[in-house]
């Protein structure tokens, strides 16, 4: 009698710094294939709204259009859009990264102060153009501060000072500003749905604002912190009476570097990355009658838990009584108590003490090795989950 | 119903320099233990003929009796001997790295020309005034290279020169050598049944011998070299004509220094230390309707399948068809494909990149740790053998 063979689904976070998503999944399946040649390994690369995003979404199928726009420092840069079909209707795939990146040189050259999310809102436009009227926007790994003033801008607003002089969108300006003119706003925006991919939940000024919790890794100094805070609170003062809204204390609005709080205004609305390229992607559907599940991402502790690709991967998971294995980077030993409760199994891909640099270096054969042991594990048979039991 | 609780044999060999193996068996189990409360776990802590031989070879019960001999340096030293029951006769158990053990200060304080093995005969004296005659002799760890000289003169044989001085028993003395005297060699000897614990097979001396090959490790110069060589194959010449056996060019001949051409003098045979100590402890009993066996060590490389203890647990588990998982502090990588042909999955103890000296540190919490994530991948179901197969 044939024994059927195994489905599996593969459904990793990317390494950040390391692998992508669908790097991990293909390294993983390799491992997979060693063990059982004919294997249904099903790969659902994912992410969770920073860099990645947009590869991750288009993994199943879509159209990807490249575009000219400004990046943080306003020199021109090429950043992609994607665009997927989602029951029947074309979602515009924005991931923030691609234009105003923290990995993105150019933008990283000039100080945070003048730093500006004008390209975001030019990247929209450019969708809007394109007929697109639904958003996903993935709002990791942004390197600005500017509470989003530069996206209004690039979508029409016009920021004022008392004389009547435009004031460049970035937080060592936005204490001049007098008056947002919205005028030439597009209104198509208003026609949209725009759904902001992110676990952020920061208000956007103030002492757990943007600003305060994400400036430093923006280069923002401890000097700069008080003049950029107040400049962005003084300009949400202002975006709230012109759009009519009060978005800034709302969670989320410190996504981004406040880009969350002027998304807000446009009527954005905050889900968890992972569960939005999750359902993009198909994930229930691909877990269905699965056999094992293994996801995994460049790091997991306590923090994964709280929401994280792995544990939303898992979630879904279990509620199809799919078991599903961790394999990580590394794994914070403390989390593994609470990570025990959900994970069939915890693990790193590494096989004995070694640097980072070299686990980085060595990614896809350490993935492809370990997830081959898995398999080898799993072939030795079952043993009942608790002994004694009913 | 009640699901029965899971039978696991732990059979690990030591974690040189890190845990005994008695030590690794119980991290392991309590690591099992977290999933499986009422596990049926039964630890047999291995090894090899090396450091740890005695407790291992105690584990299961028996005598230890503390003695004082002559260490390697001729200072006193305390060492133990080990006497344990098998087939109804008593055994006496010497682990030659009790007595010139390359851990032990006092002994590697002093050249190695100086170095010598009269304590193990004096070890092995206390063994035949207690009565015994059967003799498990654990090879590995000495810090000596005299040929087993030490080891004859501590059983009554005189070495003496050509004016009749006697000759000191080390690798700096022997080449004054002119005669061996056996007439007060102690006769119980011809009684007794010698099995010497190693997997070295050299040959006492040349390029391929015991100073060559193991000289350097114990302080053994370049300079030194091919007079301690050739003093070894001169006081070879003359033991040879004494005990009426040509032993120096036998298999294992250049164990510990010389010890297993000496003890093979006296009708020692060698056999692998795993294999003594696994019958011993009756391994293959404790491995009968067990569902599962781990074995591990310090490192496992391509020489672990050469008959290593993890390979022989290994060997012993498939012969009753118990699954078997490697957990060792590192696996080379490189030895995964041969590995997986024996092994239901090989892994190390880290949870990520990290340095040899914490993975030392850490290893009770880590082994614990790792069995866990093991025993829940169990716990997640059988996934066939191989796709699509019969």
């Amino acid at each position: 009698m044939s024994v059927p063979a195994p489905k599996i689904v593969i459904a990793p976070d990317s390494f950040k710094g390391s692998l992508s998503a669908e790097a991990v999944a293909a390294a993983v399946t390799a491992g997979l294939r060693r063990v059982w040649p004919d294997a249904r390994c099903i790969a659902v690369p994912m992410a969770d709204g920073g860099e990645g995003t947009l590869d991750a979404c288009l993994s199943a199928g879509g159209e990807r259009r490249r575009m000219t726009i400004a990046g943080a420092s306003g020199a021109p840069l090429a950043a992609e859009l994607g665009i997927v079909e989602r029951d029947g209707r074309r979602v515009a795939i924005v991931e923030i990264a691609q234009a105003v990146g923290i990995t993105e040189p150019v933008g990283m050259s000039i100080s945070v102060a003048a730093r500006t999310t004008r390209g975001v809102g030019e990247l929209m436009r450019h969708a809007l153009d394109l007929g697109l009227r639904d958003f996903l926007v993935g709002l990791g790994g942004s390197s600005t501060n500017d509470g989003g003033a530069g996206l209004l801008m690039g979508l029409g607003a016009r920021f004022l000072d008392h004389d009547g002089r435009e004031v460049h969108p970035s937080p060592g300006s936005l204490s001049r500003l007098a008056r947002i003119a919205l005028d030439d706003f597009d209104p198509r925006i208003a026609e949209c749905r725009i759904t902001l991919m992110s676990d952020v939940n920061n208000p956007l000024a103030g002492p757990r604002g943007a600003t305060a919790i994400f400036g430093p890794q923006k280069g923002v100094t401890p000097d700069e912190h008080p003049a950029f805070d107040a400049a962005i609170a003084h300009f949400a003062v202002l975006a709230n009476q012109a759009f009519g809204v009060d978005a800034a204390e709302r969670p989320g609005a410190g996504a981004a570097g406040g880009l969350g709080y002027a998304l807000q205004l446009l009527g954005g609305e905050f889900r968890s990355g992972a569960e939005v390229v999750a359902d993009l992607l198909g994930l229930d559907a691909a877990l269905s009658g699965a056999d094992w599940a293994i996801t995994g991402e460049g790091r997991t502790d306590a923090q994964t838990l709280l929401g994280k690709t792995p544990f939303v991967v898992a979630r879904r998971a279990l509620q199809q009584h799919v078991p599903v294995t961790l394999l990580s980077g590394a794994v914070d030993r403390a989390a593994l108590p609470a990570l025990g409760k959900i994970y069939s199994g915890c693990f790193s891909l590494v096989f004995g003490p070694t640097t980072l640099e070299r686990a980085i270096a060595d990614a896809p054969e350490l993935l492809a090795d370990s997830a081959e042991q898995l398999a080898r594990l799993r072939t030795a048979g079952a043993l009942p989950e608790a002994s004694g039991g009913a």
